[in-house]
């Protein structure tokens, strides 16, 4: 039976809930004192395993690990590094089974999104191909939900709960006066549109967006304009929500376009966001109050609008990360299904990391309205379960979020 | 003793709690059958009073009532109308006195902040010098907490609420990564910087911002940049939270400084916002990533995040207005005081309404560092009590708020 160590990193864009998934790692690894002697997370990810900076969690209290659940962002700090191809560059992968072997690693779990999957499934292969042996387990996190072969993503019931929520008040206060009035809400999403996506629950409450535009279709303009003509004759007011990554017919990001149009005082070219150029374009157009939105960092480290669905099942595929790898699983990712039918509830599966790394999952174009400018019933039967329960967050005495406070013992360098 | 019917407006900028305050004004004039007949609510304000367009309260329900408790923004409508002098132009103050006549209005009760206080007082005057008996009450209401003679606006605490918490929680997602970044949150105040201060709690509760620059004091850019550099240096990553009320030693917004700076590909010049401006100055000087927030209408209209202090100041501030006006009370605005030792209470006071009319109260200059980096202590006490409380926010079947959902019959039209 393989004994040794466990070491845990997070990488990419936090959420709300990433540290919910650590809390189940660190968890259940510590439990299993017979199998796993020491539990590390890496400082930064990947960099952290390359740089052998890295913390000793068993140093830390057990509440203090419980606090993990309500707190946001990434507690071990996060990276965006990226490995070479290994026939590329061997080095990195030297060094990561280097320092492996030095620290008796024989657990190896990484915390990501696409990116962070293929990481992971190069580090497996090579790993495999040097015969040492090392439980590689992939545990998912995004607020874009745009992971293939799960049902949905760790990180995004939490952020379309919080996109929900803040669409609905900002449609209260952007059509409170007696005037016509364009909000332009911009959401996060490159290429699948699933955040975007949830601002029609606001809809469904009864205010929340006219239009709704995801990347998973052509942005056209003039298409987009007489949309906004129409409901501004129809009600005064119009509320749109921007998928960020909504390209035109020849391929281009709006912030592109705006690139064309905006030069500062030294020629160098502006970017600004999407809703920002878009609120531009209309106000050539149309003479109307524009007030762009952008929901910032704000959609993925909401942590006090968190769902207990995704707490949970962040919780959960963290501790089943751990509980694969004990039972010899390895080379996958922690995944999610749906049932079939009736109610829903969490049903865990196993992926093949090489299947979800790099491969993305958009928005089905079924799901999408016609003639573009919303969500179809699906896609709200899809999201409810996932935005469901407000949790217990704990605050402190000024009715401020207490968040954990780990820590964070540097692990002994071994010579 | 004064018999008739009450009329209850919302004015200016709406807030999380201003609809805490309707709650108040309606379920205690309701409650005074005997003296008040009928409770109007002006649609838009003093807009709806001109056009006699305003709504029968007496038609809702107890509960719906309620749930204005937890409802953001001017649930009757907003408005922005500045009434002329008196003396250059009466003719909105006959129409108002016809108006009242006419529904026999002898309760004005105007929920704002400076601007509809001056409306308020305007009114008040108007109506004494006519020999038209009806009392007159202005109920505080601002995010922005500039009334003077009231120790704090109804709005205040729970935005600041909001900006601790969300400033909380960007702090950890802006210093995850193993890269420099400056991030840049832009805070609504124009001429006072009671908001931005609140983020200073963040800072106190261990995570928030490293600068903090309030409209209370020049924005001097030469020392900013000293300031961030210095920062950086130390920490390699700085949180600024910025007024978007900051002006240079030549009085100038920032914006105008963009505005200087950037053309269109028309020749149009382009406003932008603070922190935008601040970074893409920034950005000249320093390369390094720079993220640009505003925390936008969210700060406004983030009822989900209200304080219990600020929800139940706001209802009494309601409340008390009526039974200030039942007590033949006329030309004031219900107020706030705090014990001068002790644990904070709620205090209602009253001032004459010409006394806060078109006034603005600035942080006090001994509360803000003497480097203009950040708050001092006493600022800190004043605000925690602000802030105090999660309110026990109803939520729908779907974890998604429950906002009130009034009727809003339109009262019959005299002829």
């Amino acid at each position: 039976m393989l004994k040794g160590n466990l070491i845990y990193g997070q990488s990419g864009g936090p959420t709300s809930v990433i540290n919910a998934s650590a809390a189940g790692v660190f968890l259940e690894a510590l439990a299993h004192k017979e199998r796993i002697e020491k539990v590390y997370g890496a400082h930064h990810g990947i960099v952290g395993i390359l740089e052998e900076d890295f913390f000793d969690i068993g140093e830390e209290s057990r509440t203090e690990l419980l606090f993990l659940k309500q707190t946001p962002s990434s507690i071990l700090g996060s990276c965006r590094y990226k490995l070479a191809d290994v026939e590329e560059d061997e080095s990195d992968y030297k060094r990561i089974l280097e320092v492996f072997q030095k620290y008796n690693i024989r657990y190896f779990l990484y915390n990501g999104g696409n990116d962070s999957m293929d990481t992971c499934s190069k580090i497996s292969k090579y790993l495999r191909k040097q015969n040492y042996e090392c439980m590689v387990i992939g545990v998912p996190k995004t607020i874009d939900n745009d992971l293939m072969h799960t049902d949905h993503c760790p990180g995004y019931g939490s952020a379309a709960r919080y996109i929900a929520t803040t669409v609905m008040e900002i449609y209260r206060d952007a059509t409170v006066y007696d005037a016509n009035q364009i909000t332009i809400i911009e959401i996060m999403g490159r290429n699948a549109g699933w955040l975007t996506a949830a601002s029609t629950l606001a809809t469904l409450k009864g205010g929340g967006p006219d239009l709704i535009y995801l990347p998973e279709r052509v942005f056209d303009i003039e298409r987009v304009m007489i949309d906004i003509t129409r409901v501004l004759g129809q009600k005064g007011k119009v509320i749109i929500c921007l998928s960020e990554g909504v390209k035109t017919a020849d391929g281009k990001f709006l912030p592109e376009l705006n690139d064309e149009l905006l030069v500062d005082a030294f020629g160098h070219k502006q970017m600004g966001g999407a809703a920002e150029t878009l609120g531009k374009i209309v106000k050539r157009k149309i003479p109307t109050k524009i007030r762009t939105i952008e929901l910032s960092l704000m959609q993925r480290c909401s942590a006090h609008l968190a769902s207990v669905c995704d707490i949970e099942d962040s919780f959960l595929a963290g501790s089943e990360a751990v509980r694969a790898a004990l039972a010899g699983k390895t080379d996958i990712m922690i995944a999610f299904a749906r049932p079939e039918f009736g109610v829903y509830r969490t049903e865990i599966i196993e992926v093949p990391l090489d299947k979800v790394a790099n491969a993305e999952k958009k928005v089905p174009d079924s799901w999408i309205k016609r003639d573009n400018t919303g969500m179809e019933k699906e896609f709200i039967d899809y999201v409810l379960p996932l935005i469901a329960g407000r949790p217990d967050i704990v605050l402190d005495e000024d009715s401020l979020p207490r968040f954990a406070k780990l820590k964070l013992v540097q692990a002994g360098r071994k010579e």
